[in-house]
């Protein structure tokens, strides 16, 4: 992930200049440095952030660096781009923010969705009226390969609702322009139960409570053999908005046997554009010194909803969302 | 319903001689009975089954009269196409089990889509294998236009789930060859609040846990002002089966304004070989000394996912699938 | 296709009485009346036209005897629905419809198309505009199974321009609301030379010219395996509108080898609805006094541009389309 | 055009350097070359050409300076990738493609959809025999806005067979795996009489047969208001390829007036990886000493079918393929 940001921003965002790379190998952040013909290269973030020339960072490490990265790189006072989530817990999202807040610099996290063409024009017509009040929101995301056990044993990343689900997550405030007050998820091991043992799941329905009054479920399923599949719906008093789009090239085979798609194979393929106008967006704010158009505190609020999804999971319970850590009390009934 | 029911029987399923028809309006009977040509007709269940021609009936009255008229009909040793559900509480559905049982009549409840031919295709798909082992299953059903008022203040059928989501309901036991053990709803009366004095919904989401450990999600809609749409996706561990389209005609208008589809707007266009084939399949079944396809049984299972969906509507809590009739106590946690 | 239309009329369209049924094998008409309980059955239509309840017949036998049908059947004073071609040839075409007028009877061609609603909703919007001037007209007719050898032997209908692409010559005139003028042929047996024997083709593609100034293409294939495949479409200075879809259900099959759709296989599945109401429609116009929808003139007008088709593939120039029966000489430029 | 290309190199081909660029216009040359900080800028191609730096060239003029900018490059010694089409006469295409001969340079043409990932992957399941025996070549290509009279006026491009349908003329011969005989053309101008004027068109669709006995046809219209639309498919003894979509993003609208999609609206949009791929393979087999993978000998072979068309729609006859340039004789009957 991070080499792509480096691609799009050495390449296609000539109002910025990639000045350095830093990678916990620094002999993969020397070839990268090498290829992309970027000046320098460094070891860690820290060492990076000495250097004099740069204004600002994109932080792609694996998800539990996330905050402490926001955090120190917030501190040497420059304006930062994070993947998401923010954080894996909400006190180190609540940390990550105050060294945002105290030090005055920007932060944007990394729902690249939002910069989807098929998003960015459904959001347009929902802002417009054309599907009347929202009533149901809908999402699902399936990936095509299944993580390898090691990836569950590093535990690098969160588990599906904090690394995949978040996107959706995201989807469900920015899209209903509401937030989300409860939820209720069932979720299952069944078809790989050695996954249980870290805590993780392979398949999840999350339904979801509107402070407004709406309603929705997120489906997230990590090894959907066919393909990957991200699809979005919103549903409304007037209509409904799908997003959502399988085939990999508009080509179809007919044969004997039926007609046949290929199917999109990888979230960098369906979402190249996104990356790229997320970093556009990025970094034209920065230079115009305008807030980023996804705050740290959107990150804080998918978050809290992944945490609440997890708690559920966990407790077999309806769980409110909240934006507190969490206090071992209370909180169990959620309406 | 009645009227399509008499229509396919009378014209189109010629093993079968459809005697007579009964309507609580006796000159609504009558008029259907002459415009059908039908040699006999009724102001009542009751009277009809005095005629002793009749070997079999089918009951397409209001929800609420359904579990008596099974009785009824038992008891007179005619073997019986019920539509659904079953009835509105477990109690009058295990009256009527239990009057079938003992006269040894038999009786299908009228799951159509069943027999529709894309759901049976999936059916088939699914049955030999080829999406793996089922995983996640998903129904959609959004109904076209809102019900008046007064069909919620005469409320002679049930609240959604019962008279729609019973649908999804039996899809998610029949494609996934497995039972539902706990459901967890949330609905929304946000945009016609009137609605809920009558205790129904306007929308709804209901999780579902699996037996064998397999999760779904099923949504409802009753004013989907854009069309009548149904669709249900099985995921599996090898692929995924996806029912439901949308099109009403295949035909599509290309302007500068975008590509637009006439979209589908009734259940009686979407179903009617459904419908056609269900009748069928029980005269045959009935001719050749068959048991019915979907049996009682089936009709007291989905009913009762749908009062468990009512039950965490009202508790605001996951509540686990039982086929016994309420009683007051416990019940509330659900895994 | 007799029998098709025979349990529309018996089943589907209560305002007609089907009183009998003709076929050139007595044992075959007395089959069909058994089954249907028609009262009469008859080894030849002439026979048939001596029974006095009879005001209207319904030809569908092989298409060489259409043209001598319809004039037997004019003689006896009755209105005729006859399946298409009119006739095989301009000669036979006048005197058919020679004898309907003389008889003073009415006559319609089977031309379905215009009765399936998908074409019927296109048509509805070309008149009202919504497309602009009509530019283009296109068309694509492929047929699943290619005829045995001996069909091509026995030769009781004429080569693919007059049993298939005349569907096609049909809707050229009827949706563009233009005469075709003239056209060009290219065909091809390149992959079952012994077709070529029998004077006929296994694909044509036939170029339009029309009156007022519009082009077209219509495309015919007999041997698609892959499935039943008809598309039309009208491309206007405004907009576009396509007629087509492959799909046989509306179930997608989605698996790692790519996404995967089964495909219409027959005419007799995709038309269904418009044989039927090709039928009520003359019924319903017959009974009422008013004049048939398609007439013996739209019969005629298709036939000439397949007689023109036929000219371009055997003398390989364009050719200008003309009612008049063929004679040796001129004829041979086309603008 | 140019300057995509220009974009293209510079930002998504590093293995090559973007040395200099030239336009007529110096100052627009001047302007590119600061925007994409190109070293070297010039007014003419001749000026450039003296630049020892310059390996390769990419010709993206005015369709009519192609033939002579494609002669000057060759005679300078350099490797050259021209737009389509080589030339706008057979004459003229000749003397280019003795130029490159005499040069011992290589020489690519454009045509970018054989690098589109859609056409790509129909190319390889034909050549894998996935369809058996190619039997009918269509291909449909649609701009969304007509050309400004302007633009007739100046001649600086082609008619429409040049400019456009030659990309379908390409496919024609690539995708088929064989050669084009004979065309005949229908043209209309009915709905803009001032392009006839100019000898071009507004809508036309071209018969084609093949040596190997397969048939064709391809449609061209300049103003499909409604969007960019292209579309190709190859029918063979075995099934059919379909290559075309008109979706600008998988977003689809639901509203009681239907279903609605944005369109494709431009061919920069549906072709922007096909002409990154083309670039990159030009770059990599030069630098690497392969011949180019799109030939002068295509560019001819596709000129010689668009003469033809061309004069089928002058003559009003069929008319046979030839790469000789036109004498005033003979040439008249197709077969």
């Amino acid at each position: 992930m991070g080499k792509r940001h480096a691609e799009n921003l050495r390449r296609l965002v000539p109002q910025a200049v990639l000045v350095a790379i830093a990678d916990a190998s620094q002999e993969r952040a020397r070839q990268v440095a090498t290829e992309l013909e970027i000046e320098s290269y460094y070891g860690s973030l820290e060492a990076m952030l000495e250097n004099k020339r740069i204004d600002a960072v994109l932080i792609a490490t694996p998800d539990k660096f996330h905050a402490q990265g926001i955090q120190v790189a917030a501190q040497s006072g420059k304006d930062i781009l994070c993947e998401k989530p923010l954080a894996l817990n909400l006190a180190d999202a609540h940390k990550a923010l105050r060294a945002v807040s105290k030090a005055g610099t920007r932060l944007q996290i990394g729902f690249m969705r939002r910069y989807d063409p098929a998003y960015a024009a459904a959001m347009k017509r929902i802002e417009a009226g054309e599907i009347g009040t929202p009533v149901i929101f809908k999402s699902v995301g399936r990936d095509k390969d299944q993580p390898p056990l090691s990836a569950y044993q590093s535990m690098l990343n969160g588990m599906v609702f904090y690394n995949n689900t978040i996107h959706d997550f995201d989807l469900a405030r920015w899209l209903m322009r509401d937030e989300v007050t409860s939820v209720h998820a069932f979720t299952t091991t069944a078809i790989r139960p050695e996954v249980a043992e870290y805590g993780d799941v392979v398949a999840s329905v999350v339904n979801l409570k509107y402070e407004r009054g709406a309603i929705g479920n997120v489906e997230s399923y990590v090894q959907a053999v066919y393909g990957y599949d991200v699809r979005t719906e919103v549903v409304g008093s007037n209509g409904s908005i799908f997003v959502g789009s399988l085939e990999k090239i508009p080509a179809v085979f007919l044969t004997a046997g039926g007609s046949q798609c290929a199917l999109a194979d990888h979230f960098l393929t369906r979402f190249a554009d996104a990356y790229l106008e997320e970093v556009r967006d990025f970094v034209n704010n920065i230079l115009d010194g305008r807030a980023p158009r996804v705050s740290g505190e959107d990150g804080l609020k998918a978050l809290a909803i992944a945490v609440a999804a997890e708690e559920s999971h966990r407790e077999l319970k309806p769980v409110e969302v909240t934006e507190e850590p969490a206090n071992p009390a209370s909180k169990t009934t959620a309406r």
